[in-house]
């Protein structure tokens, strides 16, 4: 009886999943096919779709089929498939159970009509044409708080969503020991920044010239044409439907190399997380890379410590200088190395290099804690960004456009998600040391094009298990503990001693 | 009361419509985008949503709102969007409920394996491998037809299913006028096939210099940024999601000129039809072409009528020979016009010409008719097959693949469907005459790139109404009668007196 009570939840489950597929499939679409004429209509689709999909993930019968499996889940242990998917089930239903109908539909008509306010204040760099919005944003996601039992702090129910488990008060020890560090790093590469050029990244790159690298690089890199798409979109994401459908939208901009490249090679991280996971998994809730943060490591190891490093330069640069003569000739490996690493506050958070980034991070952190903490007003947000800005960064913010409206998330309702872009990157750098100390020729086999033991490294440790781990269970498996900032401080002074010539 | 019952009505179908969207993207998006590796998953996902729609379809709830209505779609009166909807969720509905779910779901599996063995058999060119999954096809062919009131033949079941109110009678009437006539003049260009060469359209033209004409040449004839788009695919096909989402999938072969170019066109002439249905219909059953004849009677036109006319060869000429110089240099618009028009009988029906083509379709139809009217047997189909080829076209079948095997239909239980083509054919010249005498410079205009009359008289006359009469009306309205095979006749006698110098 609770082996087909199991059984049952699966197949409840795997329609439920089939049926949210065709849903992404509606917004990838969406984003990267559909003629603009169609938005209403596709809309209306979508919310349609939408309404089916939560009508069978609140459903009193998922429910029982739930409670209903939880001793045959745990008399499968820990680490279980049918454990992890008992476990993930009943958080997603309660997560949905919880917030009333009534609620999500306003939550869902203040981002729709949020984008558009955000956009045309953003254009005009007036944040008093935003502030009714975002204030109406920051409204609702105190209703969707006071949803769930009580945290410790209410913003920890806005970082959970996104990365199950997370807490301001864990956020705060990474990020404590970060701050005063990277500061004074940037301080040191402002003070030293004509000691590294990029021009040669701001020259002209023929459009289908980088479209046929970005196909090459993720070939290389180990994409199959029978499982993976690269195609078009205006903001670059990966979207996958399973483990044998894994979709690179990439942005191509003619006049910057690194936008299309390193773009493309970031969404690579992603895609292979989901690629690997093992596909018993498929057709489940746990065919999904556990969490935001975890995701983040993959796409910034792959962009970064991989695609920055010098080992990959020097196997890639022959194919960039082919693809690009015009830009490249008058150049070497090492001027392109210095080039896509040099580091110099900016006011735009995704424009950042890997030092700098962090602390438009941990700025918006601590405004959005802030002000689910009580101890700021939206109204006050531009003030007070401008004067971190320049007590982190050391620039003078000019106007809106390039401060405080920068970012979509806010006019989505999306506060909790910045955080996890850095803890991603903490990650990235820990699991990095961790594969260097397995694979001690890892540097050399990238140097000859070779990424087979590198897929097979991070799949192991990060990729296989899907959601069967919560992310804290995740992290703990793959870096050997928890999230511990030292490695990324480690690397960014070498970094900055190799390209600078200075200790720090 | 009647009001609101119909409100509800609405209601209910358009969500209905919405999640068959979802339910076609799935299929569009298999057959352009997804990666092959994806199959399995896909099958899922489609399998779900396909239940999902079914039971939305065949609900008692749906029953009764149409019941409702009927008198408050009747009281609109004959040609209201009121009348129109309700007729057409009758129409649906009674055709959902009448067959059995457990016959369908039968049907679609023999449909996914009838595919398989279908192309295994036609790569072997072995018909006896095909015939037990044939004749699988037949038996539920006729299993189907069961569910429904007697008519004259039992085959007026499955020509309905394309066709609504053909019948066996109607087709024959066509048929048999033009069968002898067509045959005759086969005969007529088969004696002097010297007389017009198509050399200059086997040559070798590249994939992307076609691409570019395919976007150019779908632009020039109306197509817009904002609601249409191309892509590659395997086999040909237009695909639309409401009025402002019109996909074209075209097919690319670098040896021979027309498979993209008049491929295109042709599916461009499928996509303007949905494209100028009255919006207002959008989310509806009625926001589509009417019907297989009307549609293919738009592809034709589109492809035959204007793309192979003279005035718009001598528009298009230039651009065709910019595009290819290698191959079209040594040509005139003259030349190119006798190749895109020579005549000459084949064993493949989709590589016919305007005449030889409607053979091929009479042998199909009376195959189909003679089968379920019990009166031939599907092990004799080879045999009769190779002897009508013989003496409707004069060709000597050299084996299956190339005779009995060459099309998908019968495998995927596709009955019914073949007639439309010829149908349509018929219809696209009545409606070019009625064009023509509507408005007299027609030609001129089509000679300097100027479509816009063309597509208001289309829009007008065939497109608006969508779905909101029947087919029979429809064809009515447009041509000002029934069905009449005399302009096609003289069209063609027209052709081949100007191609090959001759009377017939």
């Amino acid at each position: 009886m609770p082996k087909s009570t199991f059984e049952a939840l699966e197949q409840e489950l795997g329609e439920i999943h089939d049926i949210e597929s065709a849903l992404d499939l509606l917004h990838w679409d969406m984003q990267c096919i559909m003629p603009v004429a169609a938005s209403d209509q596709r809309a209306r689709q979508i919310e349609t779709m939408s309404k089916l999909v939560h009508s069978r993930k609140t459903s009193d019968r998922l429910g029982e089929l739930i409670a209903g499996s939880a001793d045959f889940a745990d008399a499968a242990g820990y680490g279980s498939y049918e454990a992890g998917l008992v476990r993930l089930a009943r958080r997603h239903y309660e997560q949905d159970r919880r917030v009333p109908l009534d609620l999500q539909g306003r939550i869902a008509q203040a981002q729709a009509e949020g984008f558009g306010i955000w956009r045309d204040a953003r254009a005009a760099s007036d944040f008093s044409a935003f502030l009714p919005s975002l204030e109406k944003q920051i409204a609702l996601a105190r209703e969707y708080i006071a949803c769930f039992d009580l945290t410790d702090s209410p913003y920890d129910v806005l970082l959970d969503r996104y990365e199950e488990g997370a807490t301001v008060v864990e956020v705060d020890r990474v990020f404590d020991r970060l701050k005063p560090r990277l500061i004074e790093l940037t301080k040191t590469v402002s003070a030293n920044r004509h000691k590294v050029d990029n021009a040669m990244l701001h020259g002209h790159f023929p459009k289908a010239a980088q479209m046929a690298l970005s196909q090459d690089v993720v070939a290389r890199l180990g994409a199959t044409e029978v499982a993976w798409r690269v195609v078009e979109t205006v903001h670059p994401f990966e979207q996958n439907f399973g483990t044998n459908d894994i979709r690179l939208a990439t942005r191509y901009d003619e006049n910057f190399f690194s936008t299309s490249y390193y773009g493309t090679i970031h969404e690579f991280g992603h895609g292979l997380y989901e690629a690997q996971v093992d596909p018993v998994l498929n057709r489940t809730p746990l065919a999904r890379g556990v969490s935001m943060t975890v995701h983040e490591s993959q796409s910034r190891l792959m962009e970064n410590l991989v695609g920055r490093g010098r080992a990959f330069i020097s196997f890639a640069w022959p194919q960039l200088r082919a693809a690009f003569p015009d830009a490249f000739d008058a150049y070497d490996a090492e001027a392109f190395y210095r080039a896509v690493n040099k580091m110099q506050p900016s006011f735009i958070r995704v424009e950042a290099d890997e030092l700098t980034y962090g602390l438009h991070i941990i700025l918006r952190y601590e405004l959005e804690r802030d002000l689910f903490e009580g101890r700021l007003q939206a109204a006050d947000l531009p003030e007070v960004w401008n004067a971190r800005m320049k007590e982190y960064l050391g620039v003078e913010v000019p106007n809106d456009a390039l401060g405080v409206l920068q970012d979509v998330h806010w006019s989505e309702g999306m506060f909790g998600y910045f955080p996890d872009y850095l803890l991603g990157t903490v990650l990235s750098v820990q699991l990095w040391e961790r594969m260097l100390a397995d694979i001690p020729d890892l540097n050399e086999q990238i140097g000859n094009g070779e990424f087979a033991a590198l897929r097979g490294w991070l799949g192991e440790h990060v990729h296989h298990s899907g959601s069967i781990y919560t992310p804290i269970e995740t992290i703990e498996r793959a870096a050997g503990g928890p999230l511990d900032p030292e490695p990324y401080l480690r690397y960014l002074e070498g970094k900055i001693a190799d390209l600078y010539g200075i200790g720090s």
